[in-house]
């Protein structure tokens, strides 16, 4: 395969977010900047290393920020999944660190098409995002192509209007082997549309028409962001192992 | 233009429907089977000619419906567009006439995404249509192409289970000239996906712009229908001069 980079998880539980049980158990993952450093030495391509920021304590974040090599190095910046949630840092903490401590950083931030269907103001958080740092965003997993749209088109327009440039937006697919990933899709927040839920049940391999339904998605949103013209677009397939 | 058919509409007020003002006043218009027997006498293309029932009286219903050629006219009956409307003959009752007077005419039935994405029995009432002597569908004006792949899906998947072949139906897509034609579609319960809305109050030319977006959820429609199997479908494209 021949990768434009990468993007290391860092997997938090969010069992707070939602009371429904989770689907699958959470099981705790070595953190992705460790595994950087251990695992992935002889790694030269561009690396996005997430930070749940929340589960680190302030010293931690700051010695991290402080070593890392911004050619080789990225971001993004996870804040809590419910406002309950303790935390050893803030969102907004970590984003004045990372200015004091690692300014050349590129920080990403995430961007939540379901939650611009369910607020219609998820492009100002992005604008917020964008303001305190982030020069990136990547996306939830898309099953949707339309909130997608819907979300970057609102991003775009509103960008224009205040004379800012847009940042690019990495969007993030995924492929499903079993129904039960299709719960915990569900579980997770992600509004699969009803037609592709149909076809994935109705399929005697789910994994198969997941695929091509990821590959339709993906071309149909690089076509229309293309379209939509001064917007750079990245697009970015995964295979979550754990899926 | 080589037309594989005509529809002629049988227009309603529907203010009944709507408590906001109608962005446009509402014209009586010529009734669509006068217009056929009067203005169309050498037009050979089969017609659908739709009946907004509650408009007229039982005697004239049947009286129509004992003179019509099966081989070159088609019927849609549409209901009442609110449960309080008075009507001079109900939807039930017009049905129960055709199979008394005209059995032969082949009757057709509206089908509305919307409706589906509201309450997702939309596909229940198509199944009943289809018992009342339904064999085809015309669909609501299609911009949400996503609701359009719903309700297929979920009446294709309910056709299977339940033994049935799925009635053949006839997407229906229009273009817009102006932005006032945008609020009569919010105004008619069409719902103009965030982006599509977007597009069409940024563009110099709305009406080109609206002719791509109809083209492509067209195309995007007609290849999931095919992929889907089994679903006979057609596409037709409207251009409604009072739009």
């Amino acid at each position: 395969m021949n990768l434009d980079g990468l993007i290391l998880y860092d997997i938090d539980d969010e069992s707070d977010r939602n009371e429904a049980e989770r689907p699958f158990p959470f099981v705790s993952t070595m953190d992705p900047a460790d595994y950087l450093a251990r695992h992935l030495t002889a790694w030269i391509i561009p690396t996005v290393v997430y930070r749940v920021v929340g589960k680190y304590p302030e010293s931690r974040l700051r010695r991290w920020l402080s070593v890392q090599e911004p050619d080789r190095v990225l971001s993004v910046f996870v804040g809590s999944s419910s406002r309950d949630k303790e935390v050893a840092t803030s969102l907004t903490r970590s984003q004045e660190l990372r200015a004091e401590v690692g300014p050349d950083l590129l920080l990403g931030g995430v961007a939540i098409p379901e939650r611009h269907t369910r607020g219609g103001d998820e492009h100002l958080r992005l604008l917020a995002k964008q303001a305190a740092g982030c020069s990136f965003f990547v996306t939830q997993i898309i099953y949707d192509v339309n909130a997608a749209k819907n979300l970057v088109s609102d991003y775009r327009f509103e960008c224009t209007a205040r004379g800012l440039a847009p940042a690019p937006i990495v969007f993030t697919f995924t492929v499903i082997g079993s129904l039960k990933t299709l719960d915990f899709l569900n579980w997770l927040g992600i509004d699969v549309p009803r037609w592709i839920q149909n076809e994935l049940m109705h399929s005697e391999n789910p994994l198969a028409a997941s695929r091509e339904q990821a590959l339709a998605a993906a071309v149909d949103l690089i076509a229309y962001c293309r379209r939509l013209g001064g917007l750079f677009t990245t697009q970015l397939s995964i295979i979550a192992q754990a899926l």
